[in-house]
């Protein structure tokens, strides 16, 4: 038996294990192993050192590295929130509707956990304890399938996690680590409707572009974030020069943040130029439409890849459009679907615009640095999702959570 | 351009019109459409005639001829369906949540349509009308891609229904059908990420599990039924013979019918002798182990292949089981997901067999018979859900809907 079917199968068994647990059991389990994660630190760390080495001698680049790298604060940081995910509401069991029929049957629909979680990832080890405690508080067994890079860090990982939940009531098979990194393992996830009931993917576009096309296990997709703000004729300069700057530099590397900006043609050349400026101040590069690169000559004349890019970096597309039509029309163009943002003083072009526009959040008068699972309160992010079925934007445990009727009744038939 | 693409165009411009368009707007258009499909009555029929001679000519069963053929009765009740469509709530616009930041930001998770859904459907020409009415309700634009057997009955439907939307203020973009009946079309539409936000594929096992297998846009399944009903050894005798014989007889060939009854070994002989008479006077032909074979001579030796089947006819197959357990994992070796009952006066049983068993509607002492939208008070039904992501079980006309955060501030950064 393959090392994909194999795991997949104890999964399963776990899971069925899991269904009776309750929010006690659970948070024991969760508590022990924040312990345990402490407690190993050392070994960890040992493990987590060979996989820094191996990707130094594949000429890895220092961000990839850094990704790579755990040290004591940052396991610390992952015990944490543990800590912290052992407080927040256990979602399975909550009742979703109540309904009571004429002839005594008692309908009632509640939340359940998905069953097993399978989830392909890159590089971060920290996604490993993020993943598996995430699943275990929501009563989800797991298969986890990470990089390559990072699998002597996962094996120790898994290692510390699988031997905390041996010291608890909760079945340690619950978490299961796919150890064969070759490509074929990852083809075998996606094919795996028997022993899977969700796939999720986290990492680059070009990963979750290939579990979409090729999984037909159910997909929670995560997707990327070629955000836009559009800045109408009536918004005032000094907010716009505070909301772009935040989010385009606040934190580049991230879905949530801004990549091209669209300015209404009738706004004041004078706010243009002092946007343009203070971007230029904080380090942007800009590419512009002609008008942007007459009004500043440093920019680069921005090219229709620009506008399709998601830079990660401290990078912007600026482009002048004629209405809020053409916004909206850019953006469903060119957006994901991810966060969209408009600055206006306008009500009514304001309510035209988050009707309209198609996205997980969107904004009026604000950074759209706010789509984020802790921002919203959630307490806990599994990531954000952009596709439209089961879970839309930022996903906390709900989202690892599906439902499903129980119903009590003294013999009744259908007439 | 070849027509799918160029229909799911059309369709994505009324989208974008759609969300604009107020309730009122909605059920005037469907009362429009209810009204020009029994003042377009004779036409309908002229056109289903037809599809009905092409039906007999390609010989068709007598039982695929009668899904196929409309009358002046079945399409009253179609224009019927639609006025109890109108009164039914519309969930566009509903708040989900609202989230005040401290800052100032006002969060809310508001209910939106899914956009432009795809339907992929066998013979019924009803399903027509009911996919196009159920997504205008909910705001959605649509793309039907029916069956050749069809054809001439669902263009003449479909040419009613766009006459009445243009009589009214909703884009008649909004409803769409492919004529190409060849499977090339269905198969662009598996593909068409950027054209569909959902398809539903409605029909038999075959093509459900090649849309599944197949489509990289996200589908909602409505999955087939082999459902259970186990009979604990403290069953009561007159309610299981009551329970069995409605879950397996009243409409055989539906989902929510039975197909494989599970019968505790401690359960009385007499009991199971009972209930096989009774199945037998109810015309039922019973498969069996060698256990019921032994008290029913005329019952059939049960195989393999029979536990696996939906028969969706008057035949059962009926096993033994020593054990609770064994009866679940029975249920979970050939069951489908879908509906599943015990009958016990066992409490801790019943719970656990609850809890246990993993399907979208589980039942204690009732018949699986109610798995059903107007059943459970939805008032139309899209299908019954056998997946897990988006919606589970009977699903009403908020699986049709997406969700979005509408965040709306006075210049709020992330700090």
């Amino acid at each position: 038996m393959s090392e994909v079917i194999e795991k997949a199968k104890k999964a399963n068994a776990a899971k069925e294990e899991f269904v009776h647990q309750t929010t006690e059991n659970k948070n024991e389990a969760l508590s022990l192993i924040a312990e345990a994660l402490r407690s190993h630190q050392d070994d960890i760390l040992e493990e987590n050192r060979k996989d820094i080495e191996m990707g130094k001698e594949k000429g890895f680049s220092p961000a990839l590295l850094d990704r790579l790298s755990l040290s004591p604060e940052r396991l610390n940081d992952i015990a944490d929130a543990i800590t912290l995910l052992i407080k927040l509401n256990d979602p399975v069991g909550d009742s979703l509707e109540t309904i009571r029929k004429e002839n005594g049957l008692l309908i009632e629909k509640v939340r359940v956990p998905l069953g097993v979680v399978g989830m392909i990832y890159e590089a971060r080890p920290n996604v490993t304890v993020d993943a598996a405690t995430l699943c275990l508080k929501t009563g989800n067994a797991c298969v986890l399938r990470g990089s390559s890079s990072a699998i002597n860090s996962n094996k120790a990982l898994v290692r510390v996690i699988r031997a905390a939940l041996d010291n608890s009531v909760l079945p340690k098979d619950a978490v299961q680590l796919i150890e064969d990194t070759s490509k074929e393992t990852a083809k075998q996830l996606f094919t795996l409707n028997d022993g899977l009931d969700v796939l999720i993917p986290r990492g680059g576009k070009n990963l979750i572009n290939m579990v979409v096309r090729e999984s037909t296990v159910p997909v929670l997709e995560t997707g990327a974030g070629n955000c836009h703000l559009f800045i109408d004729e009536s918004a005032q300069s000094a907010m716009a020069q505070q909301v772009v700057i935040n989010a385009k530099t606040q934190r580049p590397s991230v879905c949530n943040a801004i990549e091209t900006v669209l300015i209404h043609e009738n706004w004041a050349d004078q706010h243009t130029k002092d946007l343009l400026q203070k971007l230029e101040e904080a380090g942007v590069k800009i590419k512009g439409d002609q008008t942007v690169c007459e009004l500043l000559p440093s920019a680069e004349p921005a090219e229709e890849l620009d506008w399709e890019t998601e830079f990660l970096a401290p990078l912007i597309s600026i482009k002048t459009v004629k209405s809020l039509d053409e916004a909206i029309r850019h953006i469903h163009r060119y957006g994901t679907r991810h966060s969209e943002a408009i600055l206006t003083e306008n009500e009514e072009n304001a309510r035209f615009f988050l009707t309209s526009v198609d996205a997980a959040a969107v904004y009026h008068n604000a950074s759209t640095r706010f789509t984020d699972g802790f921002e919203f309160g959630y307490g806990a992010e599994i990531g954000i999702s952009t596709q439209k079925l089961h879970a839309r934007g930022p996903m906390g445990l709900e989202a690892l959570t599906s439902s499903k009727y129980i119903i009590k009744g003294n013999g009744q038939i259908r007439s």
